[in-house]
């Protein structure tokens, strides 16, 4: 069993939406002093790896803790998405996909992460791509950009309207380019928000 | 493939320790107001169902995101621990458990979760038990109810002290009463802390 972690790491200096206000992870108890280290974590829900619930967008939608955990275990699929500013459907033509698949779409432009750059042209998925999504009735779709398009999100929508979870700001996609077969498993928080911080994983079996 | 949820969902009215404040879970962002949902969560580590690392009782001891991906997956075992007052290395005895596991102490005391009671008089596991899972050299030892021990926590700082996790507040573990073999998934949030929210799922394989 080899695994790859996809997630980043949440520290003291997350990069947040342009206007939201940072993240905050401090000190509470210190060990010389109490006995034991403890922290305070305050954060948004779309800060680092995250994934997105049905509530995020769609009204009465479902929290995260509301999805089944069988939502979160999938076979992974690769699209290689590099240097395309639009991700389209015709991305998808030769590409099998299982049901109860996770997608993961690989645009490169997750290296711009923790620049101010990342909140800016980043590539955008299109409604049809969505579309094609909901049709191969795939369970997660992940992406290493900030989100998979802009407001009004109609693409956050066809993809949550049905119950398929995004997960946003992934890392380390380059490193399942050559393989062939892998396992994804994505493990939220148990909120009961609209959406998580989250650990994705790759198993390569 | 079957999986079992071994998680409390985080909600706003989550039990702390007493003299803690308590965490929070607040709407920030508005679907009809704003286009979207957003939340803020404000909580410190050792609430609902979480994995302490190293550094909750070690000097210079590793964070949770310094944990290397491969500690959070290990072949289950639970330890039928109802009715215990004290947890004693003698529950051992007759138990298989290879290098590499993840031992999970059920002792029923969980049934009291988001009672007054659950932060008082909860079953105590002994440092000859903390001793032998070092032995063992087992990955992680979860648990449904608060914590190992109290002040000044000897049984914490035996498994902290070799890297095993801890994982507290744990439910659902009569589910794996009967079940001979499953495998233990724990995927915490890749913080830069002394510990993390956690979701535990059971594979019965």
């Amino acid at each position: 069993m080899k695994l790859i972690d996809l997630t980043h790491t949440f520290d003291k200096t997350m990069p947040v939406f342009p206007g939201d206000p940072d993240s905050k992870l401090e000190h509470t108890a210190l060990l010389e002093k109490d006995g034991y280290n403890d922290s305070l974590l305050t954060t948004l829900m779309h800060v680092g790896t995250h994934m997105d619930a049905p509530l995020h967008m769609i009204k009465d939608g479902k929290t995260m803790d509301q999805m089944p955990v069988e939502s979160f275990f999938g076979k992974g699929v690769l699209i290689d998405a590099r240097g395309q500013s639009k991700i389209e459907a015709t991305l998808l033509k030769d590409v099998q996909i299982s049901e109860g698949s996770i997608v993961l779409l690989y645009t490169g432009y997750g290296e711009k992460y923790r620049t101010k750059d990342y909140f800016e042209n980043n590539p955008q998925v299109t409604e049809e791509f969505a579309q094609e999504m909901v049709k191969r009735k795939v369970k997660i779709v992940g992406m290493d950009i900030l989100g998979p398009d802009e407001p009004p999100f109609p693409t956050h929508k066809i993809l949550l309207g049905k119950e398929i979870l995004i997960i946003e700001n992934l890392v380390n996609l380059n490193k399942l380019l050559h393989i062939p077969s892998f396992e994804i498993i994505v493990l939220p928080m148990n909120l009961q928000a609209d959406a998580a911080p989250v650990r994705v994983v790759a198993r390569i079996v």
